[in-house]
């Protein structure tokens, strides 16, 4: 039988997973394949600590150029993540004439660019499909199932992290900070987890989304990324009694010449299907000109589930070697010479729904002068609800729920309303999504 | 820019969706593929109908052979569905060195021993992501995604006119007979509906999803299959009191050395995320060893959703041909020589909980002549439920849910309930999936 040879930079927790699917379910990959994939080498700075999964003697080297110079091997698989040195390792592999496989999210989404040019210039396949969503498989299908579609959006919940701290807020009423530490002692949240909590590892997948949907590629710089750290008990209750649930979305819309990208956290409605998408689990739903909505939902972290995506995109290349082909498919879904770069649109110039919760004075005239600013604002209102009275001096929580309107006028009203004195405290403003 | 020509055969509502979209998209198709699809001849007994689309002068023939012999063609769409004529165009396209795209899953499941053979020993590729769950990527999914993992079993809505008029049942307490109506009325269903209603349909998909996930072959006629046509609104609303709603499900477990495949109406609960899956949208999840459950959503039928898979493998397969290669990924995901055939287990063998509904006499005693019956068939109960006095002389309705129990024990317990004079009318059964 043929073998197809693999050498793997990172062994951490997916690094492990990888080395453990390629040892465990290496008969059914061969019955898939009809080739076996050789793990030659893997290299880590860390070579003592034991993992728990066996590795072939010898196959340990703290010398990454014994995977990336190594003339055995076809396929590269970085596992470090982050900029450097990953960066300089993929590209040093791409011109070594190596197939790359990667997880590597940050480093798409800030140097897609070069990297993918690179890529199409040398001709191979770079499999991405474990960088958004873990094991589900939103990178095949943009860039082979719905080849036939114009899409239109794409809004996703990538960030397990981010959904178990908002799930265990919404159902088991854990202040943020302390689902933060359970997340963190689970496993599911890292030491820094500024990444997952701050939007940030959302927005590097709305950036690899926005680039495989419509062929265009964005400055991640102009993405709007506001994360949950805000969020409180007081914004989830809220949430509910309107009968909606706080979820972190990555948003991404063409929008005339520009792309709407944007990640923030969002009210949406109980019985929306994202809304139901718990703990965890991921989701994203692609909405066109041909299927209307689809869905794609999973597992979107985790050591196994991501590992096997890595796999399935090693299982594709073999495929390529075998067949002594380059790679079938552009690497960005669409062919390089039709690709555009496009601006993001202003977060002031959207337009959506909103949740405004103020914390106002308890005296008579108040909403009417509240409800004044946000119509002279063209904002107009879909519900409001006060709820108690100011027993503490202060002040009564209002809240407003407005129909579509624009984020400009939304952020000039605040402005307006913060020169009054008829509330206190920072207001929160919400977006929400239907 | 290079071309790959395309033969249609059957001018239908998906064939109609094919033409639409090969024009309408011909643009974004071409960035993607890097080459255009021309769509060189249309067979169909009908060329005369104004479809609402534009073709081509001079495309449309009577005469299927102008598709199947024509030397131009690269590849061809069979979309007339059913047995024969369908099976000898296919058989003929593939002897004459055609690449195929289909959405016959009657004919696959039926024959696909024989279809899929031909193929290997031709070695190109066909392509039937349509055949299952419509615009859904499970196919591509099945073969390339989870080529890593090892499945255990699949459970999906696969059939949208059977999940439309079961949620017209759960949601607007419409019967059985006037959602069917309905359905046809809307173009959700055939004129001829037994395929749909009787669960034949989505046998066929359990069967194909069989193949793909465990790279097993079963005897089509061996699969369990009931459908929805005795479905009445007293059992939506016994599942409604339980927390459950009812869906017709293709079930489908490996189960040591044979497979579980079963088609039946099944009591889910109402929080169970295949319950979310209303009205035309099919659900396929999926149970592995690394990715714990990942679920695929979209709309399951109707022209555009449907043709959009079609092109999807038609764009595929045309980068086979741009490369000048043979099919890349085995038509069945596993290599042919590490198929097997297994038996379907037979259904009085399988486990589950089930719900059982009595027309019991109302006197004294007959709670406890039931309950003994199915106790000394090894049935344990979760919950009864006995509403209500018989005034007109006709029972009353008695309700268990059980525990896990085997089917072979629910079927003698209610063959000797039969025989007493305790029970009146048809007793209901109902599976239940959690």
């Amino acid at each position: 039988m043929k073998t197809v040879k693999v050498g793997l930079i990172g062994f951490g927790i997916v690094g492990t997973g990888v080395v453990k699917i390629l040892t465990d379910n290496a008969e059914i990959i061969s019955h898939r394949l009809g080739a076996k994939i050789d793990l030659v080498k893997i290299a880590d700075l860390d070579i003592k600590t034991d993992r728990g999964v066996k590795v072939k003697p010898g196959i340990l080297t703290t010398n990454v150029d014994e995977v990336l110079s190594n003339p055995e091997i076809d396929i590269v698989i970085e596992l470090i993540g982050g900029m450097e040195p990953a960066k300089t390792f993929i590209i040093k592999a791409i011109e070594n004439g190596k197939r790359v496989v990667t997880a590597n999210k940050a480093l798409l989404a800030k140097h897609g660019d070069e990297i993918f040019s690179l890529t199409e210039e040398k001709g191979f396949a770079l499999g991405f499909e474990a960088a958004v969503g873990g094991c589900i498989p939103i990178i095949r299908s943009l860039k082979e199932s719905f080849a036939a579609t114009q899409i239109k959006s794409i809004v996703g919940i990538v960030n397990g992290t981010a959904n178990y701290i908002l799930s265990q807020m919404t159902d088991n009423r854990r202040e943020f900070g302390v689902a933060l530490k359970e997340a963190q002692e689970l496993g599911f949240a890292e030491a820094d987890p500024t990444f997952d909590i701050e939007g940030i590892d959302t927005a590097h997948k709305a950036a690899l989304l926005t680039r495989l949907a419509y062929g265009t590629s964005v400055n991640f710089n102009e993405i709007y990324i506001q994360g949950i750290s805000d969020i409180t008990l007081k914004d989830i209750d809220c949430a509910k009694e309107f009968g909606y649930k706080i979820k972190l979305l990555a948003i991404s819309k063409m929008s005339g010449d520009s792309v709407e990208v944007r990640v923030h956290p969002a009210m949406i409605p109980e019985n929306h299907s994202l809304a139901q998408i718990n703990g965890v689990f991921n989701a994203v739903q692609i909405y066109d000109d041909l299927m209307e909505k689809s869905a794609l939902i999973g597992h979107g972290a985790g050591s196994l589930p991501t590992a096997s995506a890595v796999i399935g995109d090693v299982i594709e290349i073999a495929r390529d070697i075998l067949l002594n082909v380059t790679s079938r498919v552009p690497v960005q879904a669409f062919n390089q010479n039709n690709f555009k770069k496009l601006p993001v649109k202003d977060i002031r110039q959207i337009e959506t729904e909103y949740f405004l919760r103020f914390n106002a004075a308890d005296r008579p005239g108040v909403l009417s002068i509240i409800s004044g600013v946000l119509g002279e604002h063209s904002i107009s209102l879909k519900s409001v609800s006060q709820q108690g009275r100011d027993e503490d001096g202060k002040g009564v929580p209002l809240v407003f729920m407005t129909h579509q309107a624009r984020e400009q006028n939304i952020q000039d009203a605040l402005a307006k309303l913060n020169q009054t004195d008829v509330i206190s405290e920072k207001s929160i403003v919400i977006r929400c999504e239907n």
